[in-house]
């Protein structure tokens, strides 16, 4: 075993395919559905909403490795391949048998993992002559990276932000900005979605499932225009894998092999991200890593949702997908960890959460907010609440080591920084943070609507 | 030559000792003087304000390597090395021969290059049995540096705010009580030396001069308390050699040598930290690279200032310094750069100045801006409104070259990230951000007073 602080790849490291576990499930994910017919999506139908080569790596059940093209590797170095870090600092503090190793997608240039997608759906775009592409984005890490990556390929990138986070957050519109991409706040009045949810609700803080929407509306109807989506969908997931590649053969220099791998969830693609290339070896070779997302308590579609076909977004425009969910209509909380609050998870990991391939615990935001202090305290690096997620959770398993005198491996992934979200740090600090939770009457309401929208 | 993106060095290759660039100079900086006898200040007298081991490096003239303690470097780890990265998007961006190289010291934990300085200095209080430090802090960069490095020692860290990046920065202030620290908007009311400024005048935005006064009075008058300094004095430039060392074995790696250094300019302590490694080469072998620091037009000490005894901070509580200065009363205008808001260069750098060893250049607030979106745009980073002082400086060498046909190599430090300045950039982007020049009359005025004060 290795007494490094920081595992460190040189850049001919960075891996030349992803990883695309759907190969080696046994039960696949079902395909995206045509909302009329309910038949699979064909990447022609696809190709219509996302760029070709998005459509084509989405519905590719068969091919265990995609390359990664070398533009997208050239500016991969930009970035990574990222530090894994022993936290050597907080495994001190919590006084743990437990080795805690971190991934450190924070010092990505734009602050998060969403680059890793971002980078070559952009690419994509180019290379398909396509010269706009429109997103949506909730704590604004997924519109930064989409505004820095079209502005190296040279896409124009507009971005519909989730109200709460535009207000919340402000100092990301400007980040955005700066990169050159065009800002909304989420609902908007310049699609015909967002003008018909602010009839409703005036007053609506937004959701990620209506800024998809919205994105989606603007991309069908603009000439030489795609939608891009940050999370959720398999082959953003299989983009992220690039960070736990990495990590797999970082963990090999420290010489040790999770027992436990934990990522934060909102639509999956970070937790895919850290989880899929470990679990690869579960399917494979009989190892028996546990793998824990951690989602908010205020929007547990994981931990107290159904698996059901439902919509990606709001106002239906996406194709239905088979996951576990709270409901298209649901409305999250306005917590600070924006980039949570999302309704419902991809179908790559629902179908792995149905097979017991997975578990998920949810967390409440001051539990994450206490963990985020003591990480910020210990390792310097100031977490973004949705990364305080998984610190929760992996300081949770430390604890448990600790009560049973187990020295197990724990490796989670630092999403983010939280540096643009200082706001929620001053209100925990002064006591005005709040925990939210959804009722089970709130819920049965919500997933009964469900049922009765899409039998 | 290498065609990597960045360098990257393994933790075992952190340097093992600081490079003390006084022991090679032919002409020394002259020592802090005591104000009253005009006497070199012993180790003694400094140590009633410094904690002991930065007075003894302080007045260190002799040995040219000091010893970096392994508690030290085990922090140091935590980030360090830190990337050097060939700037090849913005060499592209602007169609130079030049090669552009910059090390990224915005990869830090705390977003800057402070913490080589703050982990030092902590740990010396420690192994001292201080148990508080109080420091000033402009941007909030050295503020949260000091907060981190006081926490992970142990020691309690006070921190005087100046009020206008204060209130332009409340990020800052957020992320230094997250770590711990205790933070006054300077000049405050709890010392007597920001009373009094408050009394002349009450609407007074602060400088770095009166945020020291306040530090200084407070750390005079607690007891186990020292003052922790985050630039200017010479054992502060002592300990950011450690970049400059990384990056001259990182420069080695890519198979190039610099023909032009830069650095942004506050007190010194990136530029020295960036210039004294190479600088021993052209001092000790004959190497002929130009060393730039680049200053603020509205704060221009080194291009329009005067070599004169002064004192470091407004009251005039610290030892008098030889150094070129704008004059400890002056007042900076209220740029965004606020880390390089301060009246006087450091004795080492003034004196190499003066000799002709380095040059210096002033630039306008709204052309660090130009800069630094061009650079966001190419590199993906958001720099701070500091750095933007060297990016801009190295395009504008870049630009000579092309004009030229010459292919040099420029090398700068990217001493931190701007993601806590977003307000800045949205100023910049709307057209709200203007130039402040100091005239000729005002500066004659300030240096009059300065020679009537200190003769």
């Amino acid at each position: 075993m290795s007494n490094n602080k920081r595992f460190i790849l040189s850049e001919n490291e960075i891996p030349t395919a992803w990883y695309n576990i759907v190969a080696d499930m046994k039960n696949k994910p079902m395909l995206p559905l045509n909302p009329k017919t309910r038949q699979p999506l064909t990447v022609d139908e696809m190709s219509h909403i996302f760029t070709l080569e998005a459509s084509k790596q989405e519905l590719n059940q068969t091919d265990r490795w995609i390359e990664i093209p070398d533009e997208v590797r050239d500016l991969y170095k930009h970035y990574r391949p990222t530090p894994l870090v022993r936290a050597t600092g907080l495994e001190k503090a919590l006084d743990t048998p437990a080795h805690i190793y971190f991934k450190n997608e924070s010092v990505s240039p734009v602050g998060s993992h969403k680059l890793n997608s971002a980078i070559p759906q952009a690419y994509y775009a180019k290379m398909e002559g396509i010269k706009n592409l429109t997103t949506e984005t909730g704590a604004g890490q997924w519109g930064t990276a989409l505004s820095y990556a079209g502005k190296a390929f040279g896409i124009d990138v507009t971005i519909f932000m989730v109200k709460v986070s535009f207000e919340q957050k402000p100092y990301r519109r400007s980040i955005m900005q700066t990169f050159g991409g065009h800002v909304f706040a989420s609902p908007s009045d310049v699609t015909s979605a967002g003008r018909a949810i602010l009839a409703r609700d005036p007053g609506y803080t937004g959701s990620l499932g209506t800024a998809i929407s919205e994105a989606v509306e603007m991309a069908i109807g603009t000439p030489d225009c795609r939608y891009a989506l940050g999370s959720v969908l398999s082959h953003v997931s299989l983009h992220q894998t690039v960070l736990g590649l990495e990590a797999e053969k970082q963990m090999d220099m420290a010489g040790e092999y999770p027992d436990i791998v934990i990522g934060c969830f909102g639509g999956g693609s970070n937790f895919s991200g850290i989880a899929f290339p470990f679990m690869r070896h579960n399917i494979l070779d009989g190892k028996k890593t546990r793998f824990i997302a951690a989602e908010p308590a205020s929007c547990p579609k994981l931990t107290r949702g159904e698996f059901h076909l439902d919509f990606g977004d709001e106002a239906g425009y996406t194709p239905l997908l088979a996951m576990y969910t709270l409901g298209h209509n649901f409305k999250p909380a306005s917590i600070h960890a924006g980039g949570l609050r999302y309704h419902g998870a991809g179908t790559t990991v629902s179908q792995l959460l149905k097979d017991n391939m997975m578990e998920a615990v949810d967390i409440k935001q001051t539990d994450t907010f206490k963990a985020a202090q003591l990480f910020a305290q210990t390792e310097g690096i100031i977490p973004a609440p949705e990364s305080s997620h998984a610190i929760c959770a992996a300081i949770n398993e430390a604890l448990k080591c600790k009560e049973e005198g187990t020295q197990k491996t724990i490796l989670f992934n630092l999403s983010g920084h939280g540096l643009i979200d200082m706001t929620a740090y001053d209100q925990y600090l002064s006591g005005n943070l709040h925990n939210y939770e959804i009722s089970d009457a709130e819920l049965k309401a919500n997933l009964d609507e469900l049922n009765r929208i899409i039998k």
